[in-house]
């Protein structure tokens, strides 16, 4: 019986890998983007765009009250994006954001009928953001384990984090052996609406440094 | 120094007693309702006018795409509501919502700087709900203790569950006690626009009960 997947699709670079992942081990996939005001659409644009090329079955944007996330520089304009490497938690932090996201795919996993949501959490991010790490990750398998009708019947949604262990110049191969298009994807905090990478921002520096240590050309689109 | 508390507040009885025990505590409360295409409005009505009524310093109310809520009697008119007691998991359920409510909650504190969650759960929802289950709110604790920048930084976000061992008729006798106008309230899932009751639903059922085992006068204002 072939699996049935919840994908949290952004549109960058982490979770076309895990759509691509998905699809590769035979899942039927259905993914799920965030509209919770963010900068920018482009994100949004090639995370549709992903969902199709990649073979999704279906592809759903859910709006989040933006007002939540007040306070953070993704949707506050008053707050700058940091353009250099940053220590301790980065000011790009939304608060408990994968928290919400994976409540969110949960409800949709049991709509759905999912057996599994897949999530692009990986070791980079794991240095700033908390929600991101394996621990938080085997947290929230613990509520979904509990949380649910499907899981009180025995069909606990599964939460897969394939990326858990890669480095970016991984997830860069991994991804292109899977024959993921990167220049697709955009990654930047502060895309155009073209979805071409400003180069200077957190994400950009490490996305671009994930090409060069896996020794391959960055296809990103740059500003 | 006073604890600032979110307390989750849909305007019903349960709710409406947590937020008057966590002020009856001490504590500096902001409530927090969610418009998730809920069949009446009569329910948001009674939230903010037992915010405003109980002393809470704010009341906020976070919309959810109702899209997600698709296949439940809450929110689809297409579905009866349950009218008789029922064996499982009623109709009424909407996937992984507590999973959701909290999750919102948990951003809503790290912005407010709130010290802690307070949920209404308590023994009558257990029977039906798995997210109102002791062992759920646990596994939520956990996530909150690793999710955040705050828990990060030593100070997680407590999840108070102070209804958590209480029947209906014991909800009621400590509302009463600490001032809570049960008239105002409304836990009705089919009240009228101006927040009558039908007094046929598993929901007014049980609150009708807990009033007749408490002792006390039925306060509720039927249709």
């Amino acid at each position: 019986m072939s699996r049935t997947a919840i994908v949290l699709l952004s549109g960058g670079m982490d979770s076309s890998t895990c759509l691509a992942w998905a699809r590769a081990e035979g899942m039927d996939c259905h993914t799920l983007a965030f509209d919770y005001g963010q900068r920018h659409h482009a994100e949004l644009a090639a995370a549709a765009r992903m969902s199709t090329t990649l073979g999704a079955r279906s592809h759903r944007v859910m709006r989040l009250d933006p007002q939540q996330f007040a306070g953070s520089a993704l949707t506050d304009q008053q707050i700058a994006v940091p353009q250099s490497a940053s220590t301790g938690i980065p000011s790009t932090y939304v608060p408990a954001r994968n928290t919400i996201f994976l409540a969110m795919a949960l409800g949709y996993a049991e709509l759905m009928q999912a057996d599994a949501i897949v999530i692009g959490v990986n070791a980079i991010d794991y240095s700033g953001y908390p929600d991101c790490r394996p621990a938080f990750i085997e947290a929230f398998r613990q509520v979904a384990a509990l949380a649910t009708r499907a899981a009180v019947e025995g069909r606990p949604t599964a939460i897969l984090a394939p990326l858990q262990n890669l480095g970016k110049a991984e997830i860069a191969r991994l991804g292109l052996s899977l024959g993921v298009d990167f220049a697709q994807t955009v990654t930047c905090y502060q895309a155009d609406e073209q979805g071409r990478a400003c180069g200077l921002c957190d994400a950009c520096r490490l996305r671009r440094q994930g090409f060069v240590d896996a020794g391959l050309a960055d296809p990103t689109r740059y500003d």
